[in-house]
């Protein structure tokens, strides 16, 4: 049950330098993140509780699938320079690759992803095609020595994936497991509160080519998307020039008979790749088919950006109701509610706190700092972004009011307002802890 | 609801090469890891679900102690070598620190502790006295370029390590977390089973000389332990010599009056010290006092081992009951119970399985291979190292077998072996997750 006071939470009154975007303002304004080098961040107990819900609702909906049967691993950071060789990764990469030598002069990598290892574990582990499908993932630290990052999070050079493979017999199975992923990315981004949009895409270096990315909409957004008003094209503008030959994929040109192209930005958070044989081909993984020939397997590779979302999120909030009003969505905010007494009325918005059940009031904040300003205590709503704010009047009359949805209840004790709280504010609490 | 044809679990039937202690060849033979280089390991399914037991338990433990008020952060593994040269630990850490350059030819380490990094975010969060205590802490990678890396996963390259970190006006307010610290690393140690104790040490290159370490005590320990039989006195071998001017620190010499040293040797999985100002001057982490001076933060930081404990389980499980009746503690076992059927009495199995509430059944497997002899099924009982096996004959004599206390229960429905199972093999499962 945390009481304000005890939180680590160094909130920052003005506009910290270099900070550009709202997200990037915002995570560092309110005690998120703090920067160490470019592109580089450390999270602080507020953003790594974000973080930890952004993972627990992917873990979820993953793991969720009976039909991905999905399977959570962790693989090393540092990736022998060996296994990228052998893909031919370890030159066409360049210099957005960390890379490293030990002691003994043994170079590797810093995982910008993982096919190579995934690849071998599945060469040296899977015999038959009774051991397929295989869908493993895992989500950890992902490494780019980008050349300009920029915009806080949202493009760093450390920071966390959900990457996950999947391992078929052949295209048909890989496409049943690449479809079950399209519906689990959207029940994930929905979970969100998302205005998002999957698009065809290009493959790039990491697939043989078909791929879907998935983008929150954003002014921000560093990607250009075309959708065509009719009908359910959608891509990235890339993928669209080489679609259409350079033909027209400005907006306002004509696509599908009588539709028009409109463009809109995106920032990627999810990208899925088929990947063929190409990685199976090279490392050798291979299965024993019912004929008895050793055929390399078929694969695909899902990846999610998890520090991305964060970012994502701040941004889309602040795009749709400004940065003074931002409230996380519920499904990952860090703390849900916050119960912001006036000082006579302390003791009664104290009593909803402690009739609180143990499970769900860990989500739950108490502003006990009676050596900070009402003025200040408020200025820091928006900047940890609380969903709900509950205050209190002297004589008994509590108001929640849902930042997001712009909705406020009256209720006259305190027994009855954490009975509210429990049931319609912090029911998911629950389920995820 | 895990069924075992649905899981990666790539068990192997001999002892893989180069295994030479018991925890390295179970976590290979049982398809918990994987080597990718020496002293590096991908963490399969089973692996991981071990891991991230052994996190649950250490990060209840710390957050629910209200003394500590611990928070979780994160940091990033790319560490400014700028800071560590600050603390003049760039020079002194030598050949066993991971060194790298991004594009710019700017120098990073792969962080080893975080000493720096959490007292530099100190030095620009904490202003006044009232800021403290601080009590963070994370779980993550480290990186160690040992020249021998040896047993597994017991002294690997990359591992995972709880880090906690504490910052306070004055030693004696250190001393009050310190020694809560100890409570709570005793209630960890005493939920995972061991058999450990807890010795003063070295602080080594870390702290400022005073520290203790815990051990589990095992014939693989690469620390020797001396202990005092008369009276409390235990001390890593090391510091008993300094202690002792190397009078006598071998087993049976004298000690404490009418004592006598005798030897022990330990596995290090906990490691706490008193820093004292050696960072926070060095990287500017200071306060003001209530007189209006600077002062610098006094500090301890705290280790545990969490891959290491992984394997100390293993070897502890080993030398008591044998490798071949390996069970996992309960409170750290990727699964808590395997429903074993004979062919006939599958069905019977499966509906106990069915009566399981999902909170609990992720825990639970159930054998249904048919492919699978029943010799090969049972040989992979104590690599799994499934604390309880449910067995059943044809006609609903159902056997519940406590593997490492060697009990057994029987009893006669499916509804009576799922509702014995719900209340006194799985309890903890629904408080976990």
């Amino acid at each position: 049950m945390p009481l304000r006071s005890r939180l680590f939470l160094p909130v920052i009154a003005t506009t910290p330098k270099g900070a550009s975007v709202d997200s990037h303002k915002i995570l560092l304004r309110g005690g998120y993140a703090m920067q160490t080098a470019a592109g580089m961040f450390a999270m602080l107990p507020l953003g790594k509780r974000v973080l930890d819900k952004i993972c627990s609702l992917v873990s979820k909906e993953l793991d969720g699938s009976e039909i991905l049967n999905a399977q959570q691993a962790a693989m090393p950071s540092l990736v022998p320079a060996e296994l990228w060789k052998k893909t031919e990764r370890w030159e066409s990469a360049g210099s957005e690759l960390f890379r490293i030598a030990d002691r003994k002069k043994r170079e590797f990598c810093l995982g910008a992803t993982h096919e190579e290892v995934f690849t071998d574990i599945v060469a040296s582990a899977v015999r038959s095609h009774r051991d397929l499908p295989l869908f493993l993932y895992q989500i950890g630290q992902k490494y780019r020595d980008e050349a300009r990052p920029r915009y806080g999070l949202m493009r760093g050079r450390e920071f966390i994936m959900k990457d996950a493979y999947s391992f078929h017999v052949d295209d048909d199975d890989f496409a049943s497991t690449y479809e079950e992923v399209n519906a689990v990315y959207s029940r994930i981004f929905d979970a969100l509160g998302f205005d998002y949009v999957r698009v065809e895409a290009d493959g790039g270096d990491i697939g043989d080519g078909h791929s879907h990315e998935f983008h929150v909409l954003s002014n921000l957004g560093e990607d250009t998307l075309v959708h065509c008003d009719k009908g359910n094209y959608s891509a990235n503008v890339e993928i669209a020039a080489k679609r259409n030959g350079d033909a027209c994929t400005a907006p306002g040109c004509s696509c599908g008979g009588s539709g028009t192209l409109i463009e809109r930005k995106g920032i990627e958070v999810g990208h899925i790749f088929h990947l063929g044989q190409k990685y199976s081909a090279a490392l050798g993984a291979t299965f024993q088919s019912s004929d008895g020939a050793r055929v390399p397997v078929t694969m695909g590779c899902y990846g999610i950006g998890i520090t991305r979302i964060l970012a994502a999120a701040i941004e889309a909030g602040c795009e749709s109701g400004g940065c003074d009003a931002f409230a996380w969505p519920a499904s990952i905010a860090p703390y849900s509610v916050l119960l912001l007494p006036s000082k006579s009325a302390a003791p009664l918005l104290r009593d909803v706190y402690e009739r609180l059940p143990s499970n769900v009031s860990t989500s739950v904040v108490f502003e006990d700092r009676t050596d900070v300003s009402r003025k200040k205590q408020a200025a820091e709503i928006p900047l940890v972004g609380y969903p709900v704010v509950v205050t209190c009047r002297e004589e008994g009359a509590f108001t929640i009011s849902d930042r997001a949805a712009g909705a406020e209840w009256t209720v006259s004790s305190a027994e009855e307002c954490a009975s509210f709280l429990e049931k319609n504010i912090l029911e998911h609490e629950n389920k995820q802890e």
